[in-house]
């Protein structure tokens, strides 16, 4: 069996996320599922090293999948791009070892977070960005950032539909980024619960124009309540950035 | 009469073009003459320093239209930003003296154009660039951009549709650089025929691919004959970048 490891980057505007429905055509992962199993002549599924939402995208998500036919990674590089509908494009293919696994192996994962700052919409950006009108405070948006640093029971940033058991992650760094009217949100951590990093980007903008006191956030995490952001941060801005495996 | 200067960025993509073809919505003048109208509560025309064709971008288009309206420069911003469709936005409206001629005083126009050049599709800027996934022979593309610098009567890289009387254009500047999988293409000259930039950069990605060869490119303008390349290079890479006004 060859263990292939591939580095995707996908615009997510046209899908229902990462994650396969049943048999649905209309996820990333089943998009490239069915295009392996015609390479492979087998059922091929493939293991992402995490869900990315409806609408969201991916400059570097990771996945591997084993298959018993020997191909060249350049085949399946080659394959999978000519088969793959042109918002997902396989940027890298590598061969790895048995063990490799894309979900239990990653160990940070990196998302970013684009919003365009000005008062008209940037039209080669609009869905690739969220579009935030209001002048926002830096001051306030990155003093706010420091609070989401660290291990945290992270509940009240969660979604009714997290599963997950623990609900503590830790967050490594929280940076944010003024580039020529964009502004660019990286935040990485070991894991991330179901619409947390919108969640986080929707109380960093209420921070930034006023409506939420940064000084507040350690209460909102102790109080482990759902909030209810009147700005949940739009999927069409988010991006999965990179994720590092342990070696 | 107030007459305003308008800095126009528009995605072409959903477009007939710039000009307005009867009372057609389907082109940027049109679009932007309509809510102009409304607000001036008299008809407007716009006129803009040149044409773009369908499909093709604009970073920075100008025009200009006269109101008898009172209105700020900023009410004329805010106004054609909520009301235009966010594929076309006004960075910036300017008051300026009456016999300001948006293609009468218009003195060099530089156009850019986007290459996206990997085997694999780019998923973000698939709709804002040409995919070449052949590899480019930089130097000798460089060598042939030489061969259309100043002034040359370019009935060769013009359309049938072309009704210009002159078909001599000087180009000051056709530069081409590499960052990161794309080409940039720019050239700067003081007019361009219908369908000329995409010609130019048609030829240059043939002499890239080794199909034409550099040197033959005077043959081709002393021809005059309107050349059939196999390649004229798809509208969505094209940009208007901006435009220069005399003083």
């Amino acid at each position: 069996m060859n263990n292939y490891k591939l580095t995707i980057q996908y615009d997510g505007a046209r899908y229902k996320g990462w994650q396969r429905l049943g048999n649905s055509d209309s996820t990333i992962q089943g998009k490239i599922e069915n295009v392996l199993t015609e390479l492979a002549g087998e059922k091929i599924e493939i293991i992402g090293s995490g869900r990315t939402d409806a609408g969201v995208h991916a400059l570097a998500q990771v996945a591997n999948f084993k298959m018993k036919k020997n191909v060249t990674t350049e085949e399946v590089m080659d394959y999978l791009n000519h088969y793959l509908p042109n918002d997902i494009s396989v940027v890298r293919v590598e061969m790895v070892h048995d063990r490799f696994h894309a979900r239990y192996n990653a160990e940070e994962k990196t998302y970013s977070y684009k919003i365009w700052n000005k008062k008209y919409t940037h039209p080669f950006m609009r869905k690739y960005s969220m579009h935030v009108p209001e002048q926002l405070d830096f001051k306030k948006m990155r003093e706010a950032a420091k609070y989401f640093l660290g291990e945290h029971d992270f509940t009240s940033y969660s979604n009714a539909k997290s599963k997950k058991k623990s609900m503590v992650r830790e967050i490594y760094s929280l940076t944010i980024e003024r580039n020529d009217g964009f502004i660019e949100i990286k935040v990485c951590g070991n894991g991330f619960l179901y619409n947390m990093v919108r969640k986080i980007v929707g109380t960093l903008i209420e921070v930034g124009v006023g409506n939420v006191d940064a000084a507040s956030i350690p209460s909102i995490l102790a109080s482990k309540e759902r909030i209810q952001t009147g700005r949940m941060a739009e999927a069409e801005g988010l991006y999965l950035d990179h994720v590092t495996f342990k070696n």
